[in-house]
């Protein structure tokens, strides 16, 4: 682990977006990370899923893969740590938590993900990041650049934020409460005029209920962006007998979207 | 190919159930077919699926990935052939076809499908078959016997079927109809009293829209069960021009237990 990255990212304290916003976006924000070698390609694009995003939702916050084996699987992407212990970014091969406090720090390789979506990022093209005033705006400029509609993208910008919102949560102990209830207690975080990595994983149409995307708000003043189209999706299924008395087939898309769109001057009264 | 098999199934008419209709499980049928050695194991328990059942509601039936390829990914399975031409069954390694008029034949390697769900089938456990009258009654019994709800499990039955309904369908031709369409002039056929080996895949419940089961009914005299839990599923995505054009995030869940319960004699006047 290079922790001498962390320490600078933490002084900055930048690099946030928690797990607990899902939308059809994967959003993370990693300042000045310096580049490390390229992981050795397999070739596939392959993007791989632990979990699914309905066994998030209700609860099942315990790791189900160390972090060491999540990084044979991919050097870029997104999740959360064991226990919901705030944002896990993955950038060139190296593991990032963002606690909820704000603090970014290395995470070793036994700690565990219940939730991640990484790749080996291999871009297959590029193009100067769109310069937008707000996600939304962000989300629509893509959906036009990229119309691989049906395919996971691994969406890497390397910008100039005119304005960032940021949020994360912290650590949770059992037993565990859903998420939508967690994330009203969220931190949240606004920069301006910051210069980092944004990594987002944009999901199929298909795949609306089974992951789901961290949701910041941004305005992008600069940037460049890449995108990796991935072909293969494979999904790690939990398989413990108390995972099975989950009801993974509930419709939660309904509190996917309310914990999405969740602001600290939503909370309930 | 063992094209003695084909020949001795062909002469029987038996093995059928249509990629046409799809619910929670995926049913086929082959009798009498002797085992080959076994495919040696990956020892990770995946489920490969090519595409996603949305893209075979809407239409798109042309093949994906060869059949050659397709059993680099298992020896077990059920799925369609390109032009949506009947149905596709693998057993021990072999690929079969169902033809829309009933007929068992080999399938050639260079042959594909657009949707097939296949693993290499290593059992995870077996006990006797329970008797049923209907595949309703099979359904909530295996449910009982099989708590994994959030895996999938392949589902392998050497049994003795007091009464059987199987479908199929015609290949089409471009521009093709939606499954839903097609579904209504499928094949249907009723055999007493045979002995075969079904094979079925159940989907986990946070997977409902993702595959789908062919329906047949069906009455168990006897048999024995054997099953495998499926930890890790691997979904390959269309990545075509034309596939991207295609709104996969459609709900059809309604079309597709639509198609799933078609019988003949529900047909539009």
């Amino acid at each position: 682990m290079k922790i001498g990255n962390f320490s600078r990212l933490s002084r900055r304290r930048i690099a946030c977006v928690p797990a607990v916003l899902f939308c059809l976006w994967l959003l993370s924000l990693l300042s000045c990370v310096p580049s490390a070698p390229k992981v050795a390609s397999r070739g596939n694009h392959q993007l791989t899923q632990v979990s699914v995003i309905n066994a998030l939702m209700l609860g099942r916050y315990e790791g189900l893969m160390p972090i060491g084996e999540l990084l044979e699987h991919g050097d870029f992407g997104v999740g959360t740590l064991d226990h919901l212990d705030g944002e896990l970014i993955l950038l060139d091969g190296a593991a990032y938590q963002v606690r909820g406090d704000g603090e970014v720090v290395g995470v070793d390789a036994e700690r565990s993900t219940p939730f991640a979506v990484v790749t080996r990022f291999e871009p297959d093209g590029e193009f100067p990041c769109p310069l937008v005033t707000n996600l939304t705006e962000l989300d629509s400029r893509l959906d036009t650049h990229l119309p691989q509609k049906n395919n996971f993208l691994a969406i890497r910008i390397e910008g100039r934020f005119a304005s960032l919102k940021l949020r994360s949560v912290h650590r949770q102990e059992p037993p565990y409460r859903p998420l939508a209830d967690v994330a009203r207690s969220q931190s949240v975080w606004e920069y301006r005029d910051i210069a980092g990595t944004l990594l987002a994983i944009r999901c199929p149409r298909s795949a609306d209920h089974e992951v789901g995307g961290h949701v910041l708000d941004c305005a992008v003043s600069g940037g460049r962006l890449r995108y990796e189209v991935c072909r293969d999706w494979l999904i790690k299924l939990e398989s413990t007998a108390a995972g099975n008395l989950v009801n993974l087939g509930e419709d939660l898309s309904r509190e996917v979207r309310r914990v999405e769109s969740a602001r600290e001057d939503e909370k309930p009264k």
